[in-house]
């Protein structure tokens, strides 16, 4: 099967999907994205991540290029097209193209793209044994909050996690606390069995998978705290976890090669994991 | 005069010029580029142009695309298809194409592309009157030293001047002082007649205009210094000016709405002005 890409309008052979040289996404990295799961064929929370993508537009003073209803039905046609059932959509929206100028253009028109593709999630020896992360300083600029394409320093980071055999890379602020992942928020459960995980203000994105799981937390009956946590707390945490779109909740075994607990998943994690399935794949049936 | 610009190996109409959607460029501001200026079809200080450039590719861990003599060998043929005399080049060198993943690709080939237009520089207004900087809070990553193109915060900040009515944005860190504009570096002239700019550390982009002006100073019998300095003191200063390849050197006349000085351009600053584009028009001659 060729995939399809969505460029302003027109559904192309991925291959020849293209953007001009002087798109401001590629000269400035004046844009926005988001990345939404498909299970079943279904856009798993599909409205939050279109609530944040206007957040991230609006604090990047980008108008939204057509409405929500037009979005929705190019990306249910993206997934269509890629006859996607499992896996994810990326949507990203650019300033558009314009003679090179740091200000913003006075008649660009945004740049569309959208790509999807099939994706199991994680390996089941990640979901089964968890993970290793490793801790890095948080170099990004001050407003992560905002999911634009200004990714260097996450891509960074996770080669760093890459080169030294981790899946991920936890951030550190200059207190000494873990912001987040370069792509994933970051979570422990501390001795006395409390779910913790770092507030969303302006220093971490706001996953929506982040969010999904926060509403999740009652039913189970476990006590949620959002605050900030040290890696040495983090390192002596009883359990320790990652979510983000791609991964959804996975265990975190070891931070920095130390080990969490007795080094593999915990209770809680693995409930966490099969309770977030659960209310993604009921998403993935409901339609 | 229709534009032509280099993308990866091939000289196209301008209008055409394009790269991949998944180029990381355009997905993760995974590239360096470099701005250098033409004087009579010369390029301004190109040697410490592509050092600099060099230096940017080692820190973002990516090989150089091609041979410095292949590279100029094309940047003079951009220039000569664009009829470009005075002007500009811009270069720009991404980790290429690949499948999205924030670690690096192993076999993606480095986008390279490049154009250059005809710009005669600052208004001649600009010049003679001086322009006005407004202060903003430095919220950029934590290494702009690298002249990569995750440029959104620089974006932002230009955009806030323009809409200020200024020229351009002062970045101000947590101390409070001055750390650069979005795209130029940020001078003073003390009471006492010193020169000041900050230090080239990781918290500044080591202008090539910066450097060529401050091999000049001594022969003027000026006294400078490297150090940090306050938004306070920039506001009380004899002068003040900022440098950058498109602009050379051009006398800030205000700053927050704070004239400088008597609100006009002073005698260093009309020197300086002078020198330095003397010394472009010198590197022009003689070729």
């Amino acid at each position: 099967m060729s995939r399809i890409a969505y460029v302003n309008g027109r559904y192309l052979p991925h291959k020849r999907a293209s953007v001009h040289i002087e798109d401001r996404g590629f000269q400035f990295a004046d844009a926005a994205y988001e990345v939404i799961a498909a299970r079943g064929g279904t856009l798993i929370d599909e409205d939050p991540h279109l609530q944040r993508l206007h957040r991230s537009l609006r604090e990047l003073k980008l108008a939204p290029p057509m409405s929500d209803a037009a979005l929705k039905t190019i990306m249910r046609e993206v997934l269509r097209r890629n006859i996607v059932d499992h896996g994810f959509l990326y949507l990203q929206i650019s300033r558009g193209s314009a003679m090179r100028d740091f200000a913003f253009p006075k008649h660009a028109k945004p740049t569309v793209v959208m790509t999807a593709r099939r994706h199991r999630g994680p390996a089941a020896k990640h979901i089964e044994e968890g993970v290793g992360v490793i801790t890095i300083a948080d170099i990004r600029w001050a407003r992560p909050d905002i999911k634009a394409v200004a990714l260097l320093p996450n891509a960074l980071g996770r080669q760093q996690a890459k080169e030294a055999g981790a899946y991920e890379a936890w951030q550190v602020d200059r207190d000494g606390n873990v912001t987040e992942g370069t792509s994933s928020n970051a979570w422990i459960v501390t001795a006395s069995g409390e779910v913790v995980t770092r507030q969303a203000d302006t220093s971490i994105l706001n996953g929506i998978t982040r969010m999904g799981l926060i509403g999740l937390l009652e039913d189970e009956g476990l006590t949620f705290v959002e605050r900030p946590f040290s890696v040495a707390e983090a390192k002596a945490a009883r359990e320790a976890f990652l979510t983000s779109t791609t991964n959804f909740v996975l265990p975190v075994v070891s931070i920095d090669g130390t080990p969490i607990g007795n080094g593999y998943p915990g209770s809680i994690v693995r409930k966490l994991r099969l309770v977030y399935d659960a209310y993604a794949a009921a998403q993935g049936e409901a339609r």
